[in-house]
């Protein structure tokens, strides 16, 4: 037996396809290509199973022996991606079929392996190793709000990345080529160009609204909301939404996520507080419809590498349109709002419908991005856009952080973080490496409007539908728009497919003022 | 980059020794041979995960892609493990160094790279597929109540065993191919003789244990008994035997086990039952001392090959002292009994001491082996042991096998079960393809009384320390003799250096006799 033969390909063809007697030298590559593709998926699956464990189960003692875990597999998956064997089938599955769904595996495969082969082994172990151990560091850190513990790793990492970057070429600027990874055909000059229009009209409806009368102070709904009554009522919203339980799961960890194992087992995360029903609610609703996206791909197809979903951004757009246009709209709770007074019939029995409406949709400027309303949610995504790009530029670096976020913050926002753990620490995403990750989250609220616009031209009375409860009309419009489109377009292709249009940040603005207009209706919001 | 020249490997060098200017050929093979063992050890451990997660949290839904995983888990492993590659680095190891501990490392790399270059790859990735979805089908056959559902998939899994066994060619019969997997050295027609001459023994004292009038019923203790408190009530004994939480979880499965990822990531599961608190509490014991053994291996050494348990038998041999040779004695309970009193005391306030002591040491002829006393137990592996047999040599087949249990229970214990779900169904192993597995829980009870009797010899007032609920006098003596010595030495080896003896089942029987005659004094033991 001899292991360079590759005898795992081979015996993968005899006993998952069914061979025909004439079958053509195209065919045979074609199989042979697919099947190497869903070695190398399982693999990315694997290390999801690693990463969610590592977030919501495994013994704090674990730590190393998991970062050698992720590095074997790492390491293995970019042996194997950019073997000459796979290099050699792309080349012969490209030159003879011109099905789309082929094409777009070629393309991501080509995509996938440029990348890698411009990276060193030496660096992606590195990597790998260094972000799982930060992980542990960065939860240490958070909990005594100490920066010191972590920046250290912070320093190590925004080094490797920029190495990484380096080695990438892709794009005009070192950040351009971290982009690139989350939202392929983005670039830092462009978004600079979106984000700088739309930071002046953020900063000018959030001073408007933030002077409404009618905002509802922060504590107006705090009380001592049961976690188990908050975890069932957003099981039953997750379950409207069409969430396929027996093809996913729902865990505790302290920032949630959602992981795409497969499109038949796809686990999200929220967290709960006692003070504050409403950072789990909106939580499950915002990681569903990523889920609902992760289980909406072909299962037929799971392994290939079209088969998965197309940017962060549009990702984003499907947790967005389901946390925000959807989930704090009036026609949304005119079904729900009589369910959650049931639930919580101590606290909110004398709470008036348009009372709620305005707290959800509270604007009030914070100091944390996740529970951030929608209109200041922008400015914390600016803030930290702005500070990857100085880091990465080498303008500055880690552990000179902490002061610049917290002079940033007073710029944009107005506040002052009292602490790491609700500044600098509060989110997971530098630790684990993820530079340029955050700009999606905007891109991602702006294609939420557009995509729901467009559902609302398309299907008569959806928001009739969903004041009666019914979640699986838009679900169903997402689903074959969407998800079952797999990576066969671009995120703009996508986009001027389902739409007709380009990325525009004006129908965002234009949603914003619509709703907050109606609620806060003592500002005047349209001389913006 | 060219991936045939093992960057991997290359790059793993360069990081993690330090090079010395004069480092010569045979610092470098280890350093190498010792790095590629520890890739391979991180397949492994991955697998638990995968394993242990399909067990206790997966999805249902994800069934289909978690043997996909498995799989290529599966076949990764094989053909780096037989690499020309790591073969090389074994034999210029051997060659030169004569630490024991390397030469442990080599013996157990060159008994693993043996096995695998006798299994066709084909066959390795069929089991472990079909292993995965088997398990699926156990469970839904298992609620069910329903062999039907289970015994089509049990056919191919004994299929592909023999298939394996006659690849493997070790010893005389198929099975002895399989016994060699669990516990090298052992034989059919060894253990054999060693169950032959326990068996009637074993009958004899069931028979006249049975007789007794002071037996209480099996209803005696029943109750409705909060499982939360009994989780922790467990988690105390667990924390007093050393389990160390930081390294380490408790869950819940169907069917109890231990995984250990590494010394640092072990995790155990139990199960519960409201009637009869009996059911969790000693399952955390058994399996927290499988998880000392595993929690208990040296850490730095984590990886290379020889750091691992000796056997199963050997491994059972901890759970196996642990639960029964300690958890089931007088001085235990002196210590716990007023403590469960508190924590039950609705239940247990007048419940005499001598009575609870009768009712942990019951002795009744039942359907389930993990609920048998210490008599009956055995037994039930004897029973199992014989069919594997029988499957193995082909006198019969799977789907005979639901008829020949029933016959074989009332043969050896004069049960009948009512359905499949509490007779064929009950035990996991089949299902995961484990052959051979069974016999070793008895020789682990067998191991367990000659090391316990050994710990006394040397441990002055062992017994009185366990009594004032210092566990951690035995957990020290295990740890040094048993778990800190990896597999340098065989399971007899180890067993001889220990205790000064070879396996012996009087020392089983004579402990059996003792601790029961005290118990049921008005039967007659000694004349057995």
């Amino acid at each position: 037996m001899n292991p360079t033969k590759n005898p795992v390909i081979i015996h993968t063809l005899s006993v998952g396809i069914r061979k025909h007697r004439h079958m053509n030298q195209q065919d045979t590559s074609l199989i042979k290509f697919q099947a190497y593709s869903r070695e190398l998926t399982n693999l990315k699956s694997i290390e999801s199973l690693l990463s969610w464990d590592q977030e919501t189960t495994m013994p704090s003692g674990g730590a190393s022996t998991r970062a050698g875990q992720r590095e074997t597999l790492a390491s293995l998956y970019h042996e194997r991606l950019i073997s000459s064997r796979y290099r050699d089938l792309v080349e012969l599955v490209a030159n003879r079929i011109d099905d789309p769904w082929v094409q777009a595996d070629v393309q991501e495969t080509r995509r996938l392996q440029n990348k890698a082969i411009k990276i060193p082994p030496s660096l992606i172990r590195e990597l790998a190793k260094t972000t799982s151990l930060a992980f542990n560091a960065w939860v240490e850190a958070r909990l005594s709000s100490d920066f010191s513990i972590f920046y250290p790793w912070l320093t190590q990492i925004v080094h490797l990345k920029r190495q990484e970057a380096k080695c990438l070429q892709v794009g005009k600027t070192l950040y351009d080529a971290l982009l690139d990874e989350y939202e392929p055909g983005s670039t830092e000059s462009k978004l600079n160009r979106v984000f700088s229009r739309l930071r002046p009209k953020l900063t000018d409806l959030l001073e408007k609204l933030q002077s409404s009368r009618k905002q509802p102070s922060d504590n107006f709904l705090k009380g001592n909301y049961s976690i188990e009554k908050q975890k069932q009522f957003g099981k039953k919203i997750l379950t409207a939404m069409g969430f396929d339980w027996n093809c996913g799961r729902l865990d505790h960890s302290p920032h949630p996520f959602c992981s795409g194992l497969s499109p038949r087992d796809v686990r999200i995360t929220t967290r709960y507080e006692k003070e504050n029903f409403g950072v789990a609610i909106f939580g499950m609703i915002h990681e569903g419809g990523h889920a609902l996206y992760e289980q909406g791909l072909d299962n037929n197809r799971f392994g290939l590498p079209a088969n998965t979903s197309i940017s962060l951004g549009i990702h984003e757009s499907q947790s967005r349109l389901w946390e925000n246009v959807i989930g704090r709209s009036t026609h949304f709770w005119k079904y729900w709002y009589p369910l959650l007074q049931k639930t919580f019939s101590k606290h909110l029995d004398s709470v008036s419908f348009v009372h709620f409406l305005r707290w959800i949709n509270r604007v009030k400027a914070g100091l944390i991005r996740v529970e951030a309303d929608e209109v200041s949610y922008g400015l914390h995504v600016i803030l930290r856009f702005e500070l990857e790009r100085e880091l990465l530029s080498e303008k500055i670096e880690a552990n000179e952080l902490e002061i610049r976020w917290n002079h940033l913050m007073e710029d944009f926002l107005g506040v002052h973080p009292s602490d790491a753990s609700t500044g600098i620490l509060q989110d997971v995403h530098w630790a684990s490496g993820l530079f340029g990750y955050f700009p999606t989250y905007l891109i991602g609220s702006i294609y939420a409007t557009q995509l729901y616009n467009q559902a609302q031209r398309e299907l008569s009375g959806l928001d009739k539908s969903i004041e009666n409860g019914d979640l699986l009309q838009i679900r169903e419009w997402l689903r074959e728009r969407i998800h079952r489109q797999g990576k066969v377009y671009q995120a703009d292709e996508l986009l001027q497919k389902v739409t007709g249009e380009t990325l525009s940040e004006t129908q965002f603005i234009d949603y914003l003022k619509g709703k907050y207009q109606m609620l806060f209706d003592d500002v005047r919001l349209d001389h913006a």
